[in-house]
């Protein structure tokens, strides 16, 4: 309930129940947007802090194309992805307020070890070791090192280690490898995420680093994973807020590509 | 007064007083080039301190292609698009001390938000507050919420909104709708930069963070608004020191094919 | 020794001392590959703490195609490029332990204050000089501000020269004679290391931060240095890990480039 504001109580006195009930629901989805307080960003600029309320906090989170949950772990991947440990911390805890669960916090750190770099995912483990503590998530609550993994699809596995080892493959043996296993084979097969949120995050984390050039073959896995057109569109918004408008804009042609190749398929 | 090399005192009991004006002035562009102390970066690398001195201090600081004011502007938008918070405290330190007003400071940072995203300025503001609060910088020095804004061209702004509509309208409404408002009927439309600087920052930005496929769109901008080539050349140079050779180089053809493009429109 | 893990001595007792030696050699070589703790990261993923152990203790960094040497100079020159001290403290340790030496480590930083930016070579200082300090490195040992330079060749950097003054000439004048000197006519020539570890280093940080336009350049002259095409294959690998599998993927296809363009024209 941190983090969130809930300044509905009020109303209790003044009105009905269920009305009441209704502004809670509505309060509680009004994320703060930085673990700087509105006082400490007013006292740099009055006009930011106003952005923050008007545009983030009342406006893109409060948007139907995406809901809390995908939102909060959309900005933890691309919080992530920057290495913002700071504004992390925020962001951890929205998301947990926002029913991200503490093992789906691990996975996702886990997940970007490997398309944030290992050394993002060092920082990410700081940030989230302090939130996991003081909230008393134990070890119990955290995915296995080895669990049983999902059933691979072989067909589609073979596809991709095919092209891998075509256009790789002369290139770098050990790339060809890694990405085989642990990277296929092991951390997709997890069953810590859904394979939807995976991709979610894969794709979010490429955006906010501007990596163009592999969003393609992400965005299509995502959306055979089960992501929509829609809800592609508005991680691309989510990203001008988080990884800047350059980042968007630089992404949003990519995805268009995606989009429109994969109409003329379906026709 | 601070982050200056005001050493020309002495030659005051030396030579006349205008000869000792002329060197004070000259003194005072001698920025420093770190947070860091010349003994700290010695004690790592006494060859880097010597290129701090020579090649930053002595040298790009004092090329007239770029005034020292714009200089410092450039250098914040820098390192604000690449999240570099311990060197900002020194940059900002300079910029006030180069004819940057606070309120330009505050409304950099306000920009960069937007386009080098909302955690990198949520960093900018821990570093400006603890300055503005060690200069005495109080909230009237800061540029309102929500003053009257610039009068809008509306032929550009439609021209604009069409060609993003066209784009991305089939793919991110949401990016379509935040870029119209709060972008650039609210943000860009505020008093409290100069249009020629904000694109002078934004360009900046988007160099720094390697974002060449928005460069041509905005160095454009910036050249309507009044920024000369021979300045758009020294922001790459710039660049080359704070933000790395590498950024450098790949702004260079960008750059090179906006000035030739509006050449051509020219004649 | 530190941050090694050298468990082998309890063989003494149980076995000869030639099979307890060669234990502890191979032991010398596994890395850990935090500056967190295996625990802290159990804390927050146990599967992130295998997979550390699993794929880069005891696999990346055991392969053949790279040193240990080589792989702690790539990761110190990645972790710099991407402006992460924190890890970075860990590997400049992990570097000292694998044969860089103190000036190495110092002309590395210096090197990349050009080649990822003034304030990322900054930020390296801070947790060099600490190193340097806890383990008694003092002056002497550092490359001199101003030493001989290595000779030139004359013909290679006319047509370097050449080149930049035709491509960037026309837009950038400062970014022409910076590029020349302090750049190619000082810090290349620089003895403090051989030219084909400076290639590496620029390499290593071109991949690791995107910057796919400038590899070819560098991976050319780091082949002309003397990096084999193994080796650069397995620098791609090394930045799966420590810049993330996006940069790795999207480097591979540029080095791809340059080892069939020498390879026709060996032909």
């Amino acid at each position: 309930m941190k983090n969130v504001i809930a300044a509905a109580a009020l109303s209790l006195v003044l009105s009905d129940f269920a009305y009441a009930n209704e502004q809670r629901d509505e309060a509680m989805m009004k994320i703060t947007p930085s673990t700087l307080t509105d006082a400490d960003i007013q006292a740099v600029s009055p006009a930011l802090a106003r952005f923050g309320r008007e545009a983030i906090s009342n406006d893109l989170w409060q948007r139907d194309a995406l809901s809390a949950r995908d939102r909060s772990i959309v900005t933890m991947a691309m919080l992530i992805a920057r290495n913002q440990p700071e504004e992390l911390k925020h962001y951890i805890a929205v998301a947990l307020d926002s029913g991200v669960t503490p093992a789906e916090v691990s996975e996702i750190i886990t997940h970007l070890a490997f398309y944030a770099g290992w050394p993002n995912a060092m920082s990410a483990v700081s940030v989230a070791k302090a939130i996991f503590e003081a909230r008393g998530v134990t070890a119990e609550s955290l995915p296995a090192a080895s669990p049983t993994l999902l059933p691979l699809n072989e067909q589609v596995e073979k596809q991709r280690a095919d092209t891998v080892e075509k256009n790789v493959g002369p290139i770098s043996p050990g790339l060809v490898k890694f990405t085989a296993d642990p990277l296929f084979l092991d951390l997709w097969q997890r069953p810590a995420l859904t394979p939807r949120d995976r991709s979610l995050v894969t794709v979010s984390a490429l955006i906010a680093a501007g990596q163009s050039a592999q969003i393609g073959y992400h965005l299509n896995r995502a959306m055979d994973n089960g992501l929509s057109a829609e809800e592609a569109g508005e991680v691309v918004a989510q990203a001008a807020f988080y990884a800047g408008w350059p980042n968007a804009f630089t992404a949003a042609p990519v995805v268009g590509e995606v989009l429109r190749s994969r109409e003329s398929k379906t026709e």
